[in-house]
């Protein structure tokens, strides 16, 4: 299990690898922290001190350039050095390269990784081998876990509509593969969100999710009925012609936010989407930026969010080891 | 039209997406500032304050090393921050997703996009569609316009050969596929340069070029006659081939600037070029680093006057927001 | 010959372009401003404000993220802004197109150019045409040198086993195409090393290599015998299975260092390797990172070495030109 890993003995954030086993409370500091950026990095000189002269290394496995940017963003507005590398999977498939990998690294001193990978358990097996002085922030393993990407949720939520424990939340789409998608359940249950359905052809479903305590529909009009917030996935391009659906045209037919599924909805309910979005597949192009749209109130958040996990970890480590002025409990700077 | 894109209500420079339709005395201010910056940066401590803790967004549809470094030095030493994307092309061609880009790269709270892009009006689109707070700045977009390139270029007419007014300037080259030929006759004509010249063979013309007013010759020897300026354009290797040329040898014996034509020239004359020079094609390639060639000067004056351009394109924004402390009118820093 | 290249007329460092002719005491020096370094970036804040403002390229003609990430960790710790540039080597592969690289990187007023480039001799040519105001740094070109490898070789060797005049140093695998074994070579002669082994199948020696100063010997269980220091080379992928060797499995048999040979080897003798090691192949994989195994110091001390090396340079020519204030000699920062 990862918790002994992601927190020290003080029970403060050492690592982010998953969202499950995360307590309630640090998740409610992580998104506490991110509201106080908010308000810190609202003049045009966004840069704070707090990490100044630490180095933010982004080992990503997988291309991208829309999450490894906001990890970028938040790093720099915290005055970090960051350090991009993109690595090629092929060549470090094997556990023992990744080691070597993570190893130089270390020894450059850098003080965290931010690492994407397709494998599952990748961001865990780094954590697991990392020195005591450097911390791992999982930007996405496989379809194991995506934790940013929740919590940027449950803060794009709490903004919004309040406390999740009260809302009704449907996820909408590929679920089979999303590792957005168990990081998203994971989160609401901890934040206490009792009506977490799940809407998605039976090929899209992974077998006993009901178990995550979520309610399954696989008719799309069912699943919305009297919902706050709809979070759609991103469909994979590959999936559209795969053996998994028949067509992108038919899934937006079935599965899509059309204008009409959108009119029906409660009139303050709002949509999610982690983008990019696929236009005419997940959502109407019309809806994206529609005002109860939350699309890019997600992007806007989800830099704070990086920049309070980036900056609780580096807390933690350092009155850990006794190198950094002391902060404070949970929050000033 | 660009114009009231470009500037704001007090006629101020808003974005910089084309030459045309700005004002005289802006583009001399702009000149001005570049010209107290190369007095600023000329120790061995290049930065500057003036953007810190702004985030300036590099977006490069198009492969470029060599303008996305300038781009991205010019930010540094204003102490901004830098994200660099690359992004293809083909995945963003139709204006949806390319709007789906900005929003996005907006909701980071990027103040300013370098864009540069292969369809004609792609920066305009951007700018178009840009959030209030948003600065777009074209980094060449198609064969539209490149007006960073034309700034520089008068930048460096008027430090070695004084007002663009009383010169004799010949253009010469692939002025059909050319942004910077566009941009530079715009800046030229505007400082009210009265004798442009634009040599190239009748396929590498565009039809109507003469309403720009300027004079064509396809004759390169009466073209350069008496010239003050000889600014070469950059034949593209995919020209050298195709229907337009019949060769690049045969382009050099007569549209290149030979040893031989160079001795003709008056004997103050100088030559420019945006590079990289394709040696033995436009030039003679022991003719690059005489001391009439700009060349040099020119990319050195690129830094400065990038800098000019994001330091009062950012000042006019703030100084409309009220956020950012009054830096006095036309250049204190 | 390098030397009036690398040293300026006080004998101070100017480029680093090879370890030959290097004076002991300049190496000694690098070495110790190194490790002044060391105690400097112990804590979390590791930025030292030395090149504030100062620009740092990294052209790289070959693909390298290791070493350009260490040169970029290096150069951001003294608070240079870093330009990173990949380019193809294929476009300019010949010499005038590299100067125009490296003219118009000039012309940005860059401080300092980090180049690898796959032909030997890049950074000698680089040097030779750079403007008064530019140094040049190699890292790596072709078969000729890697110098800062050889500096951190050196660095890692005094650090844990003292003075290297005493000491017999094995260089063990292929010596025929490597850079990093002629620097280290030069490097650990110039310091007085009076035992250096090369230990290799015949295939992989260069002829000649005796005029060096070092024994060469075609069996490892010999060449090991009594050794203190074991510089294994790492064995390039398409040497593997090319036709200086049959096979990777029969090198590491005949070349390898296995369990059984470092038990063999002095108790207090340790192991390096220039890093990514090929597991299996020169090295067993469980030796990697054994308390004698110096690897990850290796990289370690290499920010430190790099971080010395570009201090120094930039330090003399701001001395020479008069724009930095005096820092004393040898070291004070």
């Amino acid at each position: 299990m990862s918790r002994p890993l992601q927190l020290d003995p003080q029970g403060r954030l050492r690592h982010l690898l998953s969202m499950d086993e995360l307590p309630r409370d640090l998740i409610v500091s992580i998104l506490d922290r991110a509201a106080e950026f908010s308000e810190a990095v609202s003049g045009p000189d966004k840069k704070l001190p707090n990490l100044r002269g630490r180095t933010i290394v982004n080992l990503f496995f997988e291309p991208s350039t829309r999450t490894r940017s906001t990890f970028e963003v938040a790093a720099k507005r915290l005055s970090a050095d960051v350090i991009n590398l993109q690595v090629s999977a092929s060549s470090t498939t094997k556990g023992e390269t990744l080691l070597d990998t993570l190893k130089t690294m270390e020894a450059m001193q850098a003080d965290m990784f931010v690492i994407r990978h397709d494998a599952s358990g990748a961001a865990h097996f780094f954590a697991e081998h990392a020195a005591p002085g450097v911390a791992i922030l999982n930007a996405g393993d496989g379809r194991h876990a995506h934790p940013t990407q929740a919590l940027l949720d449950l803060y794009t939520i709490r903004a919004r509509k309040g406390d999740p424990a009260g809302l009704r939340v449907a996820i909408v789409g590929d679920v089979l593969h999303s590792r957005v998608a168990r990081s998203d359940i994971h989160g609401l249950r901890i934040l206490g969100c009792k009506d977490i359905r799940v809407v998605a052809p039976p090929t899209l479903v992974p077998a006993g999710i009901e178990h995550m305590g979520v309610r399954v529909f696989h008719s799309l009009d069912a699943g919305l009925d009297g919902v706050d917030v709809v979070m759609l996935l991103r469909l994979q391009k590959e999936r559209m012609l795969g053996a998994f659906l028949p067509s992108a045209a038919e899934f937006h037919r079935d599965f899509g936010l059309t204008r009409e599924r959108f009119a029906r909805l409660k009139p303050d309910a709002v949509v999610m989407h982690p983008g990019p979005i696929n236009r005419g597949v997940e959502i109407s192009g019309d809806l994206a930026y529609s005002e109860r749209s939350l699309i890019l109130d997600q992007v806007a958040n989800g830099i704070l969010v990086r920049m309070a996990v980036m900056d609780m970890i580096l807390e933690s480590r350092e009155s850990g080891i006794g190198n950094r002025e002391s902060k404070g409990g949970g929050g000033g700077f």
